[in-house]
């Protein structure tokens, strides 16, 4: 076994389980319902800068301890916020109020930029944080009878850095509905939205999905699924022509890495490239 | 009761009615089946002006009288500019044609980013500027009956301020399909392309849909619902850094607003926030 | 009969077949289950070209010989240049795999943007650069058993050119998934996810959806058409407020073009538009 590539950092609200190349990260406060405290956002951040640079670890699986996925916010870390000291300036670069919701978005962005293949398991509540993670991953698999929802705006409050992921997400149409009536969803009519690309009627058939899922990221090439990930994210932003001229670059490149060389000549071989090895 | 925060201009052929914190405005043209004449636009532009600025009114529901939504354009109001002495640049900003067409544009700009939650009723017709006023709707609720078309082409004409807000609505590949076939859809098509949220078999089940959805954005705080609904159409062409740098602000500052207090308050106390309640 | 405003380019890789207003550019490499040799790129984009100012040609439909639609890019082609001399700088100006690749993605956006109305008819193997040629017409009928796939990442390289117009066919969310995984589908499943706009359980129904199509589209004027194209492929990149401005100049334009007048003309006088006339 060759040596990691990578070194975990030590959590406290998350459970890390590695199982050759795919890390398992699990939301672990199962008696909060894996709210979202500050501190697990910063483990977050954390465990996925470790592994940014990793060719070893090719998909990370994000779930929930307990049945549930996420129950949004943690309602305490936000009080503690509030007994603060008035900023100088409201929302500005010393309210700890704005700093800490923005960095849950620096989150959203670094998981859903990761390139790895992420995979989002949803059970139970994913609610408004929780409904935001369920919308970065690049598969996310859901129980028909998971409980999404957007409580914020009945709270008085605002699904700020989780309401441009959801238009990402599933285009504006939607996202004008649930932001005006407070998104409440099932599993089997987040999957209608595309929200989550699979809804499963029990945790069997949850755990085969995701074993199908993994069997199938396990084919491609870990690199190329990086590439891939890139072009596919910038295509939303970049312009065409643009976009289209860095691809062809990218491609030449892959073509002669050892990445593309491997696949070519198994596929002349009519063997299985290293990668896709069930023993790999 | 409190004063009224907006005052509504009177209106030939928009019936305005009031129930609370719910404007309904009925395109009221029924023997021309609501066809949309340049003065209804501008009274539906003057309406929505009016309640700009209104807290008070927090849902507004757009339909027409006599069984049908809108059938389009005014051939009669075309005709009058079609007489009028060509203009010295086609097109430009002295042609009539130009002018009046863009107008429509703005209305539909103005519907779509209004900081109410606006919900449409879709029945019998909706065609051309018909079909582009579904598609601006937070909520659009339909008849699976409902006969949808763009029948511009086949007049040798264009959907010209209607086709970016299509594209917009159900995106560009069910956009670009629309474009060259003439768009004639029924209710439940109008659903699974995006158009409508919600197909409804009969009168009574569409009644008893829009009841649901106005319950639902009761539930929201109004400030906070025009402030999520500002981020999530700004999320279509805002740079999405840029975007949650913005949210952050926004969420710092909603936090500590009135609605942000008593709702937080109300969720301490386990009542209902002020807003929620059903006889305020 | 008229003279024919177009000049065809002789074609080896492409059989062409003209019947009336409908050109039918059917890839012809059965032996190869078509793959997309560069010169069937080099051809198509001629094709494209010679009727890009037509007004006689108003549409175009594009198939594969023998049962399939097109099983990717050519391997042999690949091979060749694999051979040439390592390029000054690897995917630069000078190399040949970068500039082949990209020769691919203008062609997607040549036809992508054709003024006429775009039919891909799909059956069988539609695979890398074929599920990319899948996904820039205006209208996608497939066979309910085709196979779509996106084989690249298994082989060690990336679906470079094609994962760009992935998005914008399908949206970010689904194309994510498609990137991680292999994009294995079946025509249904390319039917929801929006790859395709109509699926068939057989040949018979997959001709009758095409009559069809052809039918619609005869109804629309070809200039109008190919106008509100171009708005609707505007919408993707462009401003809205500058956009609804152009549209206005178009549609001002447009209605006092003999298409406009005729269009008219012809709804007055209740007898169809000579673009509509079955024996046009």
């Amino acid at each position: 076994m060759r040596d990691a590539d990578f070194e975990l950092p030590s959590t406290e609200h998350l459970a890390l389980s590695l199982d050759g190349w795919v890390l398992t990260v699990t939301l672990n406060r199962p008696k909060a319902r894996n709210a979202m405290s500050f501190a697990m956002v910063e483990e977050l951040v954390a465990v996925f800068d470790a592994i940014q640079d990793s060719a070893q670890i090719r998909a990370v699986v994000l779930r929930g301890a307990g049945g549930h996925f996420c129950a949004g916010g943690d309602v305490k870390d936000m009080a503690k916020v509030r007994m603060l000291p008035a900023p100088d300036e409201l929302g500005g670069p010393d309210d700890a109020m704005a700093t800490s919701n923005r960095k849950f978005g620096t989150m959203l962005s670094i998981i859903e930029a990761a390139p790895q293949a992420v995979i989002a398991v949803v059970e139970g509540a994913a609610m408004g944080g929780g409904f935001g993670l369920a919308c970065v991953a690049d598969v996310t698999l859901i129980r028909a009878d998971a409980k999404l929802r957007l409580p914020e705006t009945s709270l008085g409050i605002v699904p700020a850095q989780i309401a441009p992921f959801i238009v990402r997400r599933i285009g504006l149409t939607q996202a004008r509905r649930l932001a005006v009536t407070g998104g409440r969803l099932d599993g089997d009519q987040a999957k209608v939205l595309g929200i989550a690309h699979e809804s499963y009627a029990d945790a069997e058939a949850l755990e085969a999905g995701l074993a199908a899922t993994l069997a199938d990221i396990r084919r491609c090439a870990p690199g190329a699924v990086a590439l891939t990930k890139d072009l596919v994210l910038s295509a939303l932003s970049e312009n065409l022509e643009v976009l289209l001229d860095r691809a062809a670059r990218d491609f030449a490149i892959q073509i002669r890495s050892p990445e593309g060389l491997e696949g070519t000549m198994a596929f002349v071989e009519k063997r299985e490239p290293e990668w896709a090895r069930s023993d790999a």
